[in-house]
């Protein structure tokens, strides 16, 4: 199992930090948000004399209020379509387990979210990667470039949407090319909808959930971890229309029994919270994201896009090894004893080769944070140039 | 995948529960005891404002707190020889994913808890039972038979000490034949040791990790489920001193990020718990154990062994269908509008045909729930067989 890139330099910032350094985050998306103090002040209420197993679906109050969740963005479910996971985690490593058998291949566009490595390994499947390119703004392929990568172990494809780590946002017109290809080769179509409320534009996000004829197709997850600042709550959902597979997901939530008790009952109040939470967030993100974007424009040969969704970057660097410059920065740059922690991204490329000169930031810290960051990233990279080399 | 003989009669138990029928759950270990309120203090005390990733490995603090709570038992470990898991079932499925390869084997004592199918379904590899027999007081057979199982294939044993199903605790002599077998073969030895509190003699539980010899070998999964009455937070944990193993479950860890933050905040304060905590509990317990005992003897034509661990016992029914007979219970009998539910004990047995005639009892009900399931038990087999034959 490859490491993770988001977590490959830790041991880097671990030393940096213990020479007395401060190291802003921009590798890993953790939100510096509060979680909604709705939530914790179940904690202060609890009452429950034991902390009992709950049903392995999930606690039914829970599932009520995740209907009534997606009702609100005119996705219509039945309590049978939803199950709990741990985290967004469990809930793709059950879609893989579930629908393929261990050795077929899912078709996954990349750079993607690193972690679908490891989940791939734990369900014994192979990732065949769909390439998608900063110069074609990370735009899917074809469909006929798409078909090409079909084999006939290929059993799903699966998209993350807005895309972590490329900030892509997927409208109808491409998703209908992957449900041209799910209903012509009858394979599974995988959603990654767990960035589904950060969309900078103001446009509704088009869920998988959608269309109605691809629903025998169609398997979903999602998170309460980024929306609602909740990561370590690991709540996580796998919703489908097709019975066959919520019967098989069902049969292996029964063999790890059940979600944790405690964080499902604090992700209740997160299904009915005033629209102006996310207003807020997505304004706060939006405002952060453009600060990045501002100021990675003012240094010369970088090229990127503007993310449209989720709170990710992908840059391209006027360097051979981007790794060996986020290393760098680590331990042997910094402005008055501060330095940054970027996401080399080769680690989100499944092709060897593709993602050297490019780093991911994740833009989790406040603007003063961001502000700071920025000069530190800029003045490092010159730096770097000017004395390394690429 | 199998249905689990825990859960498969749930849709008569809520058909009985639907026609105002009361239901003494004697098919599932949900303990009754409460949770130590030291536990369930820690959340009114909640202050982080947010609900943030943990390490992979665990909250360091609660990893510090288990060192402390093997010392207690001797078992001396240090901090990287454990990882916090999302309950023992993680563990589980971490040992079988990180020591074998899909199309692997397995070798474990049968009757087993019968959730280990689909953890092993998860991880890809096959269980091969080595058959215990109630006639035997459910003790491992001979060397030279467990060892005819080992075949190419092979690559660990698992025990369960205390075992669930059968309550039989596995002394020194036992497990070393387990281990000789291990270190012949080079194969690990996977020990759950989520009862190792359970033991009525008094007797001290024997881990795996008492085997300094063995340490290559064993990985050891446990558990705060049962012992503190908290299934529901879902918090396990995998030891090894193997550092090849540790280093391969933490890169399964980092894929799924972290176990749940809360649920190990409230697991540390067990660590430390008054030694008078487990006394009451083990005599409750006792008590629960020596009241079904009693009862069962009073019952002609059953068959049994005192359970010496853990909380369950197989009971040899008079009738040919054991399965039938716990569906009847269900949707035929009562006594003042109640009836019990028992776990047909056939799904614990990978070898078909076993077990068709034995049930499971959880002895997890407070003593005067328990007079009144016996009661009902009793009754209700006299009823079957006189009414409905074998």
């Amino acid at each position: 199992m490859p490491s993770s890139p988001i977590r490959k330099l830790a041991t880097y910032a671990d030393q940096a930090k213990a020479r007395g350094r401060s190291v802003l985050h921009f590798n890993i998306g953790q939100p510096d948000i509060e979680t909604p103090k709705i939530s914790t002040e179940i904690l202060k209420n609890y009452q429950d004399p034991i902390v009992a197993y709950g049903p392995s679906q999930g606690l039914p109050e829970y599932i009520d209020a995740l209907v009534g969740y997606y009702r609100q963005h005119n996705i219509l479910l039945k309590n049978q379509e939803i199950l709990v996971t741990v985290g967004g985690s469990e809930a793709i490593v059950m879609g893989l387990t579930v629908c393929l058998d261990p050795g077929d291949e899912v078709l996954i566009p990349e750079p993607f979210y690193a972690n679908y490595n490891g989940f791939a390994v734990t369900a014994g499947v192979k990732i065949r990667p769909i390439t998608t390119r900063l110069e074609d703004d990370w735009q899917l392929p074809e469909v006929q470039e798409i078909e090409k990568q079909i084999g006939s172990k290929t059993k799903a494809i699966m998209i993350c949407n807005p895309n972590n780590p490329t900030g892509k946002v997927y409208g109808r017109d491409e998703l209908e090319k992957i449900i041209f290809l799910a209903k012509k080769h009858n394979i599974f179509l995988f959603s990654d909808e767990v960035y589904r409320e950060f969309i900078f534009s103001g446009d509704k996000h088009v869920s998988l959930l959608d269309f109605e004829d691809a629903k025998e197709h169609v398997v979903v997850m999602d998170s309460i971890s980024k929306r609602f600042s909740s990561c370590g709550s690991r709540i996580g959902t796998f919703i489908s229309r097709n019975k066959k597979v919520m019967q098989a997901a069902l049969s292996f939530a029964q063999a790890r029994l059940c979600p944790p008790t405690i964080s499902q009952m604090m992700a209740i109040p997160f299904t009915t919270l005033d629209k102006k939470y996310f207003v807020d967030i997505l304004s706060e993100y939006k405002k952060r994201r453009d600060l990045v974007v501002s100021q990675l424009k003012k240094i010369e040969g970088l090229q990127f896009n503007v993310p449209g969704g989720a709170f990710y970057i992908i840059v391209k660097l006027p360097v051979r090894d981007a790794e060996k410059f986020a290393t760098w920065l680590l331990t042997d740059f910094h402005i008055n004893n501060e330095t940054i922690m970027l996401a080399p991204a080769n680690g989100f490329y499944n092709t060897k080769g593709l993602g050297e000169d490019e780093v991911r930031f994740a833009f989790v810290l406040d603007c003063d944070k961001t502000k700071r960051a920025m000069v530190i990233f800029k003045q490092g990279l010159y730096h770097y140039i000017n004395t390394i080399g690429h």
